[in-house]
């Protein structure tokens, strides 16, 4: 397998064509994508190309709740209600920061960036439907370059539990299984694995997030080459690597 | 960055000498180490090395815990009992399953596994040390080869919170830093950032575990070429990878 960090030509702006920048991107770092290859991508190049940088100032209405919160965790009113009108949940907070859910995904902020945005005072939302982004841009790509199998994950980095730093999360794929499931399976002697399911999107956005950096790089795509994923052309369910909180360890044990 | 599975000439044994079962399957797949390489190791392979594959039915005084335990979530006493041993604590449980705490680590079952240890009845428990084994290793393996920069990653996989799937996690390592520190550094406008720093050698174990797999692959080695971390000779302090738990997100919001 063969990682490769790709420079974007120029820093890309607000509704820039997200499929011709990174066949752009492709040509400017002289790759010929080959069979079996997934492109993994930073959530924020998604988001710009989605318009989706806007100015904090422009935020209006600020609900009681936001100013509430804005207050107890020590945020802008404009910052809390743009969290609030992007999270599904409010999962609770920090000073500084607030932790929620979004699409059913633990993330910091709703999933708002303020690095990487632009100029002071702009910040990058999640791109509207990450699963729908990926499926366009596999499609359109396998047909441009000839491929059957190719996929494509969107991905953002988040905190995990009692570690230090970020690792890597995808918040949207296509083109490969999310999930392997080894249940069933046989181990080095032969016995059945009773538990395993493995998190390959996941591991392959850490993967990418290896090489891409999280700082000033500009290289927010990554070529995973000679993949071991089952490709797929099929769609992939939008919550296929949720577990649902009745069944999840965290959850049952921590959160009462 | 290039990423290698690298198979073993046959199944290793209790006992058997950890640097020379690298070097043999270094050999064995006709690998010449190069400068700026990472070795990620699965956790079963260096626990077996130290004959830490154990038989469950030789677990004697069952403690009144462990009874209470085994009884509350459905387990073999005598596995209970082991856990215990094995984990600094015991956060919780689900049927079948034990959480715990081990050298800061949330894990299930204290690090205990019962795939790829062997036949029926006996189970691998976590290396002794493992950051002291990877430090072995780095030496060893720098003075053989004559290498400057090279690192070891001793690695487990484990569970998210409300995702499927398990992700690598790296338990013990040596010879390069494993958090990279973004705070300060300038995004790609300009701005410092504010949080970021990155969990590089789980980062990393993620990538192994792509290649790795859980099952019958008999790969327990991965090799990481061309690496970009920042390596080092200096001893890696085992609390580095850790968030005080009064800073931690998680923690904070959900443990009360």
């Amino acid at each position: 397998m063969k990682v490769t960090a790709l420079k974007t030509s120029h820093i890309i702006k607000n509704n820039e064509n997200l499929f011709e920048v990174i066949c752009e991107t492709l040509d400017y770092n002289k790759i010929e994508l080959t069979e079996r290859s997934v492109i993994v991508i930073a959530e924020t190049l998604v988001g710009t190309s989605e318009n989706r940088i806007i100015d904090i100032e422009s935020v209006k209405n600020i609900s009681e709740k936001a100013e509430e919160l804005a207050l107890k965790y020590q945020i802008d009113p404009k910052f809390a209600q743009l969290v609030l009108e992007e999270s599904d949940e409010i999962v609770g907070g920090i000073p500084g920061m607030l932790f929620t859910e979004k699409n059913g995904i633990l993330i910091a902020n709703g999933g708002i960036d303020e690095s990487n945005s632009g100029i002071e005072g702009k910040v990058s939302l999640w791109p509207r439907n990450p699963f729908g982004s990926a499926r366009d841009l596999v499609q359109k790509i396998k047909q441009k370059f000839g491929l059957t199998d190719f996929g494509i994950i969107i991905s953002d980095s988040r905190v995990q539990p009692i570690r230090k730093g970020v690792v890597g999360v995808a918040i949207g794929i296509d083109g490969f299984h999310p999930i392997i499931d080894c249940r069933g399976r046989k181990d080095l002697f032969g016995h059945e694995m009773k538990w395993t399911t493995r998190a390959i999107a996941d591991q392959l956005s850490d993967t990418a997030h290896v090489v891409m950096g999280e700082c000033d790089e500009q290289t927010p795509c990554v070529l995973i080459e000679n993949c071991p994923v089952e490709f797929t052309n099929d769609p992939i369910p939008q919550d296929s690597m949720l577990m649902p909180k009745k069944d999840d360890l965290f959850y049952r044990i921590w959160k009462k």
